[in-house]
């Protein structure tokens, strides 16, 4: 395999020509400029390619283990645990209250894009510890907080989101977990819960699970729902947490990829926990940590997609097959052929045009926490709410095309194991299923996301992101997704107080599309950045042009497709399928 | 999982109402009816369901293993081939001079189907024997031919093609494996081959491999290579083939799927062949396999597309989560969801009408060898020829996305190993890049296949369509499709003539392209022939809408990204990639 390459240059092009970083931060408050930052960027980008690169294809290959009940994660993932804790990366956006070093989110964002670029499984670790962190800040009491906060930012413990269950996933209303009162503010905790990523682990230290359970007499459905802290371990009578909890690893799932990652089956048999947030106010805790990781899964795809690449780009370039275009020279590297690049820019446009967008949405998440004027936190929120489901979605769906695609580059090759590319493809499956599958991130968007304000959200983004095409008015890829922009705009309109049925019908196009006109806008502004001679603003023209050209005319299908409405959809039985 | 259904309902609809079969067997002298055809079809379901679906699942656990030098193929896989050769499945479409069962082709190609939809990796050993003994029929002297092909087509012995090495896949100008003449009319092949499908097993008998390889006074190119037939046991001096020739397993590919299968590469040391055909020919003889092959790999992915299908709407019935769309049923099974139903219909929107396209080629294919007016048999060949890469290509596209979607309707369940969900997605995989990638398809279409007869190949073949829809005119499918039909038209003109990179740019869009308006035309008629009241037809009329409504769309996006043109694909240089 090539030596992952971290995007440094690219973050850097983005944090100060195009996304105005030094400017967002002054707006907030912050004192970090484009230069800090692409400096932590570089440093963060040599520890995954030096440490987490390295370790994630024999991860693959050994997997997690189940002995005697308890995990052992594959060569190296323990020390490279501890030393990612040390150097103080799970720490990097956390609240400096806590322990935290309160960098803004979107270097934990293109953080978690190269840790998932280098090893998915591992990054899961901090991912989900960080989704813990942030339901147990929002919604626990201050002891809790006090308690298990600073030993989780440090990385000295982990987390890990204990919801679904077996005959419970979508709609969490069906869940069974009981939590029963002792008496004395502790809760026994009984269930089965499966597809906890990082359950169990031989990393050392406690590992605090959030589990969704109803309490004895909770209403049916989600409004019966409580969140509970359920710590592996237990405090002694010193404080010490060295008392096994009665929780344990029934089974490790065996999955299509991620196979270092211990993915577990777990029990807890009046397990103790804690409650955090209001008795039958579990979902709304969830969903803090949903929210965040929902943008974490979306770079997920874009990590695995950028990371394929530099594979495929540097397999082509070697590899010789087939003769030169005017037939005078052969055998020719087969980046010389057409269709190789059309699939090495596929990936590309999306990836660039990712990684823009992913960083504006992480700006928006930015501001809505920190900045000074209330009205601009509410409407940098309704952003990245209105924005969560497009990235997650659209990100991991692009993000597998791309992996595939980049598999096929390596033609046989890429079909055999030791050449990583089919890891790509496997891990990178996950992302569309996981923290809400990319159906259910649909009909967020269009059930939920579009009538935010009645509809004003929406339209506001809208706004700006026309005005901005305006702005370059008379470029190929402003006057294309201009177009585009003004069908999604007639779309959208056309989906407003549409019943379910429709809605559903019409989701899962209408969030591609409306990712690809939120990637043209990302497209234009960096095209309009890039004027100068260099080879980074040379190719942000070229492959703003191929976008433009090759990727958004798709937008039209599936316009059509959704103007077609839910009649065909549904017009069948269930018992003619 | 859910009982494999042989599609056998849907094969006596095309059968008798649709492909006029009937008239077809007449016109080609062949003695078959449709219900002798469907009464075959039932009995080689019940073979795949019974005895290769049990057996696929724990067969991807076990994998092909190669002890002590020789290949151990998973539990159950010795019987059933001994089984299957033993009632005659080996021998379905063979010619009766060599013990074949001569029935037509497309026969074979739909038990093929059957085959890959139940357990790829086990078809591929029938499938490549028969790709073995079209080489060898065609171009083989009479005594190679009459002591090969008897076994072969009993299924006694198997076949295996060995063209690629580690640096000639594609292109195979550059192989190096070389064949010295002994003076006996014998020579003696040295070099290593990889990604050899069924080198190896343990099912008893003898192992035919076509070997390309280089003649020592051979020009450089392709128009130095030669095909050899090698065998695993050579004739001792009693005829009796027990003496063991100088080749051998170098190792098992390690591969994302089809684990079942052997999949080895090869290592020939002076071992023993004889030529097929004439020297420095082996490329049109390897073509007589790769073609035949092509249409094979084809319905593989159909099949495998077709099985996911019944796992997933076989879970989509009986899984509850979530509400009914007005929201007084919950929970309700999620085949109610719009988005779900969505997917199924994807799916069997690409099944239904790649089943019967595939049958219409299959059909040409059988004219073109047996009708009795030469210029009828060009003609069909002709169309076998251009159709040939759509249904190789786009047939794998579709059947790869289509195991992915039926995958995302299992959600997490679906990224499981045991509801087999991602082995359809692994396994669906190899066949976009085996048999040459489906890129080469696409460049065979637009470079080679749209010039046949200088364009006549391609516009008889749209008149032909074209003529079925105005039969159809007003019904949504047939208007949708003629529309599409006309763009496609247009799409072609302008690429006549284009340049490499020009076609290249184009090619795999436009084989989705040329596809899409297949696929509608086969609805058209489908639709047009299913106007009763019963279920089958019923279904039939709603799926056609939905194709037209929902998926013939995409068809406009591929041509805008065709017109686009080529020079956004190559404007940067190598090394800016």
């Amino acid at each position: 395999m090539y030596s992952y390459i971290p995007p440094i240059d690219d973050y850097r092009f983005l944090l100060g020509e195009v996304l105005g970083f030094d400017t967002a931060m002054a707006d907030i408050g912050k004192d970090v400029d484009a230069d800090l930052a692409a400096a932590v960027l570089e440093e963060a980008g040599r520890m995954c390619a030096d440490r987490l690169h390295p370790i994630n294809r024999e991860g693959d290959e050994q997997g997690s283990q189940l002995v005697d009940g308890a995990v052992r994660t594959p060569h190296g993932f323990a020390e490279a645990w501890r030393d990612f804790a040390q150097a103080g990366w799970a720490s990097l956006s956390a609240d400096p209250a806590y322990g935290g070093q309160g960098l803004p989110f979107i270097l934990q964002l293109w953080f978690d894009e190269m840790m998932a670029a280098t090893n998915l499984s591992f990054g899961l670790f901090p991912g989900l510890t960080r989704g813990a962190c942030e339901a147990i800040m929002a919604h626990a009491d201050g002891a809790l907080k006090a308690t298990y906060l600073p030993p989780m930012i440090s990385g000295e413990w982990t987390g890990a989101m204990a919801l679904t269950e077996s005959g419970a996933g979508t709609d969490l209303a069906l869940l069974k977990t009981k939590a029963v009162p002792c008496g004395d503010g502790r809760y026994a905790i009984t269930g089965q819960k499966i597809f906890i990523s990082s359950g169990d682990h031989d990393f050392g230290g406690n590992i605090v699970h959030l589990v969704l359970a109803r309490l004895p007499d909770a209403p049916a459905g989600v409004k019966g729902i409580s969140l509970f802290l359920v710590p592996k371990f237990l405090p002694d009578d010193q404080g010490a947490f060295t008392v096994r909890n009665a929780m344990s690893v029934g089974a490790l799932e065996k999955k299509m990829g991620i196979h270092a990652q211990p993915t577990c089956v777990m029990n807890y048999d009046e397990a103790t926990g804690w409650l955090v947030g209001a008795p039958n106010k579990g979902l709304a805790a969830m969903f803090t940590m949903m929210n965040a990781e929902r943008l974490m899964v979306g770079v997920q795809g874009l990590g695995i997609a950028g990371a394929a690449y530099i594979q495929a780009a540097g397999y082509a370039k070697e590899r010789l097959q087939g003769r030169s275009a005017d037939g005078t020279r052969g055998p020719v590297a087969i980046i010389d052929h057409a269709d190789v690049r059309r699939m090495l820019l596929n990936i590309r446009a999306f990836v660039e045009a990712g990684r823009a967008l992913g960083g504006w949405t992480a700006l928006q998440l930015d501001r809505a926490h920190h900045h000074p004027d209330p009205a601009e936190r509410i409407r940098a929120d309704a952003l990245v709410a209105l924005l969560t489901p497009v990235v997650k979605a659209a990100f991991t769906d692009f993000g597998f095309e791309s992996a595939v695609q980049a598999q096929q580059v390596f033609g046989g090759h890429g079909y055999i194991r030791e050449w990583g590319m089919e890891q790509f493809v496997r891990d990178a499956r996950i992302a569309q299923i996981y923290e809400g599958t990319n159906g259910v991130q649909a009909m967020d968007l269009v059930g939920r996301k579009l009538s935010l304000g009645d509809g004003a959200v929406v339209e506001g983004f809208f706004d700006l992101v026309q005005a901005d095409l305006e702005a370059a008015k008379g470029t190929v890829i402003a006057d294309a997704s201009l177009t585009a922009l003004a069908l999604l705009r007639s779309t959208t309109t056309s989906l407003r107080g549409a019943g379910v049925d429709a809605a559903g019908a019409a989701a899962v196009d209408y969030l591609r599309f409306f990712a690809l006109v939120s990637m043209g806008w990302m497209w234009s502004r960096m095209a309009a950045a890039a004027q100068e001679d260099s080879p980074l603003h040379q190719s942000k023209r070229a492959v703003a042009t191929f976008f433009a050209n090759r990727m958004l005319p798709q937008a039209d299908g599936l316009a059509a497709s959704i103007a077609a409405g839910e009649g065909s959809i549904m017009a069948l039985d269930a018992d003619a399928f």
